[in-house]
C-alpha cells in the first residue's frame, strides 16, 4: 500500500459519497442483472442481489442470452464450469450487450491452466468486458504474464497483480478489480484500493463470484465503470465486515452477509472506511 | 379481493382443517419428489421439501427421469434453465407421468419472451400439468393473453391474471395457481385466495419455485388438485410470516424458512389464519 | 452392533487420536478436492470443504478434468446428476487420478434402477476407487446384491449392506462407507463402526454428498484409507452432533454444521467418542 496518491483512496470522502450515492440509485432502480456463472454459486450469487435490492435471471440458453443481454441492466459471465451451452450462451451474450450497450462484467475463473475456459476467456475479453474481476492469479494469467494459479485459489497478493491488472486495462479498455486482503481496482492509469473486508470473504464458495454480479448491478447505473466496480467493492465488504462481527464461522457469516447487504446504507460506508 | 364468495376463502375453517390433514399426511407419508428444475434453486428446493417431511429426487436425465417418473409420488418440471437435456428429460417424465397417473406441476419461470422455454411450456402445458404455478406475468403469457414478464420478475399483481388463470384452467384441466401478496388460486370454476405470507419471500431466490416442488408433494396425496394447491401455499406462506418474525434480513429468513418448514402443524395455520 | 470386536471401534483411542492428527494435517496442508458432483449439492459440498479448511475445485469438464484430477489433491465422483459431459468429465477424471495416484472418491448416488448413473458406476467402480461411499441401499445395488432403492433414499440399515460393502472391498480394494444411524467402513477385512452424528443429518441435502468430498480430503492425507474414511466420518459427524445442539431446525442446522467444522477440533473428537 506504499505510493499512494490520495486520489488512490477508496475512503477518500468523495469517493465514499460516490458509493453511497450508487447504493441510493441502486435501491431505487433495482437492475436486472444477467448471470451465466457456474453452478457452485448461482444460488448465492441471486441471493446476494436480491438482498442487496437488485434482480437477478441466469439466462444462460443459447438464443435465449443473446436476446436477454439487450434488455439486461447487467450482465455477468463468470467461467467457472463453463460447459458447452452456457459457452455458446456466454458468447452470444456478449456481443448482444456490445450492440445494445450493455455494461457486463468477465470473471474468469481459474483461468490459466485449463483449456476450454482459457480459451474462451481469451475470446471474451477482447470483446472489451466493462469489467474484469478475478484474483492475482487469474488476472496474471489473462494478461499472459504467468502460467495460471492453484485452482481456483489464489497464490499472489494483489500488488502482484498490479501491472498485469494495469496491462489488461489498457489493451481491452476495461476497468480491472483484483481482489485480496486489500482489493485492487484500475482503470490502467488511477489505482483504488479497498481494504474493507474479512478474512471469512475467503471461507465461502462464491464470495468473489457473487461481487462479480454485484459489480455489475452498479455498472448498470453509472458509465464510471471504475466508480461502479469501487462502489461494488466497498458496499460488499463493509457488509462483510459488518457479517463478519455477528457470525459464528463460515457457515453464520454467509446468512449474516446476505442480511447486511439488505441494510448497508451510506453511514456505514462512512463509518467503516474513516476507520479503515 | 372484492367480490368474494364464502367459499373462495383459504382462510374458511373447512379449507383449513382440509389443509391441516393433508400436512399430517404429508409427513406420515414423506412423499418423493421428482424436481426437474433450474440450477440456481436445485438445493434450496430440495431442502424444503426435506423440511418438510417430504423427500426429492433431482433425476433430469434422459432415459431416467421418464422411468423414475411413473414411481415417484409427484413431479415438479420448473423451467428456470432448461438446457437441452433437460428439455429432453421434461418431456419423457410428463408422459411416463400422464400415464402413471402421477401427478404434477408446471412451473413455466420466466415464459413469453424467452424462445425456448416459451416452446417448451407451449408443449408441456397441452400435455395437462395437474397444477400450473408461476407469477402473474408468467400465467398471462402461458395464457396466452400477453407479451411476457420483465424476466423472472413479475409486474401484475395476481387478480390481473385471474382471467388467464382461468382460461389456462379450463383449457388444459389444470388447477392454476398465481403467486403475489395475496396467491389466487383457481380450477376454472372456484377461486380461493390465501393472504398469508411476507414480502421477504421475494427477497429469496426460488422461493416461488420450491412452493412448486411443495405443491407437488401434496398433490400426490389427494385427488382434488386444488385442495392439494391451496394446502401447499397456506403452509408454505404461514411458515413463511414465522420465519419472517424471526428474521434479521433476506439471508436468516430463508434459513428460518426451512426450520419453520419442519415444525409448523395444524393449530399454526388456524392462528394464522384467522388473523389473517 | 453386536459382534464388535475392539478393533472395530472408532472410539478406540487410537483411532480418535489418528483422526485427531489427520485433522490438524488437514488444516496445515489445506487439500484441494475436485469436486465432480450433482447439481443440487456443488454450494454446500464447497463451503464445506471450506469450511474445514480444505479447497474446492469444480472442475467437471472434459478436457479438463483429466488433467486437473493429475494435480488436485483428491478427487470426488458423485453420480446424483450427471449429464452428458459430466459423464465422460468422470471417466476422464478416474483414469488420470490412477495415473497420478490421486485418491478418489465414488459416491454411486441412487445407483441400481437408474440405467445412465448404473452403467456409469460399474464403469467407475472397476477403476479402483479409493473409496466408495454410500446408503445402504446404494451400496447393495453396486455390489449386484439387490436391486436398488427408493431414488435418494435408503430403506435399508448399514449393517444389510455389509456383506456388500465387504464383497465391494474386496473385489475392487477399496474402502466402503455406508451411511446411516452408526456408519460403518470397511476394507474388507476390518469394520469400523462411527457412532456419532444426528438424524438432522437427513433433512439437509448433500449431508452425505458433503461427507463424500470431505473423505477425499482425508484420504489425500494419508495412504491408510480406512483411516481416511474413519477420520472423515468422525470429524463431520462430530461436528454434525456439535450443530444439532444449536440448532433450532434442519435450516440452522446446515449453517451451524459449517460453523462447527471450522473449530471442532481433537478435544471435540475426544469428548465425542468417550461419550458415544
Amino acid at each position: 500500500m506504499n505510493q499512494r496518491a490520495p486520489e488512490d483512496q477508496a475512503h477518500h470522502p468523495g469517493t465514499v459519497r460516490t458509493s453511497s450515492e450508487l447504493l441510493v440509485d441502486l435501491r431505487e432502480r433495482s437492475p436486472l442483472v444477467q448471470c451465466i456463472t457456474n453452478t457452485v454459486v448461482t444460488n448465492y450469487t441471486a441471493n446476494v442481489l436480491l438482498a442487496l435490492g437488485a434482480s437477478a435471471a441466469m439466462v444462460d440458453l443459447p438464443t435465449e442470452a443473446g436476446p436477454f443481454a439487450a434488455v439486461a441492466s447487467g450482465l455477468l459471465v463468470n467461467l467457472g464450469t463453463p460447459h458447452a451451452e452456457q459457452r455458446a450462451a456466454a458468447v452470444e451474450a456478449v456481443e448482444s450487450a456490445a450492440i445494445a450497450g450493455t455494461p457486463w462484467v468477465l470473471d474468469p475463473v481459474a483461468v490459466g491452466g485449463l483449456p476450454v475456459r482459457t480459451d474462451l476467456a481469451r475470446r471474451l475479453v477482447a470483446a472489451r468486458p466493462t469489467i474484469v474481476r478475478g484474483n492475482p492469479s487469474e488476472i496474471i494469467a489473462l494478461a499472459g504474464l504467468g502460467g495460471g494459479g492453484r485452482g481456483v485459489d489464489s497464490s499472489d497478493s494483489p500488488d502482484d497483480a498490479l501491472d498485469s491488472a494495469r496491462l489488461l486495462a489498457e489493451r481491452h479498455g476495461a476497468v480491472v478489480a483484483v481482489s485480496g486482503a486489500v482489493d485492487l481496482i484500475t482503470d490502467g492509469a488511477r489505482v483504488v484500493r479497498v481494504s474493507t473486508g474479512t478474512p471469512l470473504l475467503t471461507r465461502v464458495t462464491g464470495g468473489g463470484c457473487a461481487l462479480g454480479a454485484v459489480m455489475a448491478a452498479f455498472a448498470s447505473l453509472t458509465a464510471d465503470a471504475l466508480a461502479a466496480a469501487v462502489a461494488a467493492t466497498t458496499v460488499y465488504t463493509v457488509a462483510a465486515e459488518q457479517a463478519a462481527e455477528e457470525a459464528r464461522g463460515p457457515g453464520s457469516f454467509a446468512v449474516a452477509l446476505l442480511d447486511r447487504l439488505a441494510s448497508v446504507d451510506g453511514a456505514d460506508l462512512v463509518a467503516r472506511s474513516v476507520r479503515a
